[in-house]
């Protein structure tokens, strides 16, 4: 069972990401999320030194709990486009599943708190990923570009194609998620 | 020499960019935006409805604006793999060039108003594009694959590697620039 710590701390994180959806990070104030958690001001500031704070350690929660995901049915003795094939979908079922922890991470990664936010650190979570194209790498299966191109293609555009789902303008059956997969990884293999 | 007119809606157009980066949408009244663009909200209404279409007339006009920037320099005679190369550094240039309409952009395109943007109108703009990838599809050059994904492969990618320039991941040099539009090409060749 959850502590009452945790369960107020829960229910902090769900209306900070709430508040800040519905009405961005400007108005979001710490009382206006203290209301919506239901909970006092003084509550949240017994786990957060201020607004900052909370909006970038919901950040960090949202990159962890997604680095979680990610990594469902991990298998490293598998071969390389197998292990990667599996990020991907859980990728899309992540983004499909929490649409709103989503979205807050989008609008964050886009606002000026992302220029006060330890990405080195955040990128520790997604440790066990960035081993697997070190290895790729290593093995001559995948190009030797930095981390940051490789993600370009073969992690963000989960990202992309469940945003042209919501615009309507690709449907995310089977096929397309495999279509995707195959581009990303023929962007990515030597 | 620019009519009064347009200088008005000129400054509109920037101020809405500048008002809604600074404080959100939903924070953005057109009263705020009138005085922030130095006319009366009456003027605003002279050219838009209300509030909902001056942002959305706003993210047409970034759109636009990115089209023509793509478009710079497009030689249809030139081999796919050149043109699409011009593409791809037009791109990086414009996000550089122009981080705020770019912001603005991103932000909309996670708001709900997106929702009531007639997508298929805006995607006209990028006809020419959309017209290339078709010529290579029919040539057997590149995938044939639908437009979204082959634009998530080698248009949107530009917009990522731009974004990891921000958050300091990535140093968008010009070696950079071209391994990133290796892998992209790659992704779409046949």
């Amino acid at each position: 069972m959850r502590s009452k710590d945790e369960l107020k701390q829960e229910a902090i994180f769900k209306a900070t990401i709430k508040l800040v959806n519905k009405i961005g990070f400007v108005s979001s104030s710490v009382a206006k999320i203290a209301k919506e958690a239901n909970v006092s001001p003084a509550t949240i500031y017994i786990y957060y030194k201020n607004k900052e704070d909370l909006l970038i350690t919901t950040y960090a929660e949202i990159k962890k709990k997604m680095s979680v995901a990610l990594l469902k049915n991990f298998d490293d003795s598998k071969p390389f486009r197998d292990i990667l094939f599996v990020f991907w979908k859980n990728g899309f079922e992540f983004v499909a599943k929490n649409r709103e922890l989503y979205m807050y991470a989008e609008q964050f990664a886009n606002s000026p708190y992302s220029e006060n936010v330890d990405h080195k650190e955040l990128e520790k979570h997604f440790e066990p990923m960035i081993k697997v194209l070190q290895n790729g790498i290593e093995q001559k299966v995948i190009k030797d570009v930095s981390f940051e191109i490789l993600a370009t293609f073969i992690f963000y555009p989960i990202m992309i194609m469940s945003n042209s789902k919501i615009s309507k303008a690709l449907e995310l059956n089977e096929k397309n998620i495999e279509t995707g997969f195959q581009l990303g990884w023929d962007a990515i293999k030597l």
